[in-house]
């Protein structure tokens, strides 16, 4: 086997670990907690499914493979909650130093590729980023009102927090915040499962 | 909102039960079992990686796409095992019934479009379908090959059945199979991993 072959492969082994890395999501139906891996899965479908609600034209590819690949660096840098002030302090750094050594792996102009669409989707700047991250928002508050609320419930979550993370999805697709996030978030405040003031 | 999204809304939720369906392979370092999700997802972006050794030119979109809903019907036929005799016999019937309720939630456009990619799979006739089985045989044998076999073990699998199952994986990659699964297969042959004759 040749030196580019198995670089390949011990990449392709080693994102394995990311079925082991844990979110605060919880399954539908009550689910146990969901994997990075499973997460990302439903995002890339979600993403094509839903391209037709992107504000702008988006290269479907490019989505996908950059919500495969999303969360990868978390095998090194850990879930940091979308809710949790401290990790986010620390969240760039650790992600950085998890993102050289794992596409490392691979060979220089494969690594060259994700590390950039991995920068890409952190940059939240072009379409497929953009629409990236509203599936990355969309797809936990799917699950999670599905569930009640009871991720929120369960963390004490404000509704202040949840408007926070979730109105730059309109950055992504104006519609889907405006006709799916946003009556969600209006339900699971009035059910009080949302804190507020 | 539209009858149009929340038709898309009511598969995407769907879909989130196939990461309860559970596979015979386990993850690499002695985990758990893995789930149809995440298999699909390390299937989907090793198209992407390995796209190089395809024997013809794949459309690596549809690849990846294929990868990512082609267990789908596994939410209502269950898994079934390569080495399962009994359960192959009625696997198709099972199968195509759950095809057409669970992508059937899809509006009829996109329901259409991912019944003919499902059915596309199976056919195994077109470049992106041969590549993409060849992942679908590849990913597994990847991480039992890092647990030293023991799905084999576990399942007293004979080196026949693991040839007449990979075998067709040249369709879509004859350096994969060559280069990767061929000696895989040698090596566990020779450490008694694989029952011969």
């Amino acid at each position: 086997m040749n030196d580019r072959l198995q670089q390949q492969l011990a990449f392709a082994l080693e994102i394995d670990k990311e079925k082991n890395i844990l979110r605060q999501t919880h399954l539908s139906e009550h689910g146990r907690r969901e994997n990075d891996a499973e997460h990302a899965w439903h995002m890339a479908i979600m993403s094509w499914l839903l391209r037709e609600y992107a504000n702008e034209e988006v290269d479907i590819a490019r989505v996908m493979l950059m919500c495969l690949i999303h969360d990868v660096v978390e095998i090194d840098a850990g879930d940091t909650y979308a809710y949790d002030a401290e990790g986010l302090k620390t969240q760039a750094a650790r992600e950085e130093a998890a993102k050289k050594r794992i596409f490392g792996l691979l060979p220089p102009d494969q690594a060259e590729q994700l590390m950039a669409l991995f920068d890409e989707f952190e940059a939240w700047e072009t379409p497929e980023s953009k629409f990236a991250h509203a599936m990355d928002n969309l797809q936990p508050i799917l699950l999670n009102n599905s569930n009640g609320g009871s991720d929120w419930r369960e963390h004490g979550v404000s509704a202040e927090q949840v408007y926070g993370r979730q109105r730059p999805t309109t950055k992504g697709s104006e519609q889907l915040y405006r006709d799916v996030i946003e009556p969600i978030i209006e339900e699971h405040i009035e059910r009080g499962n949302l804190r507020v003031g």
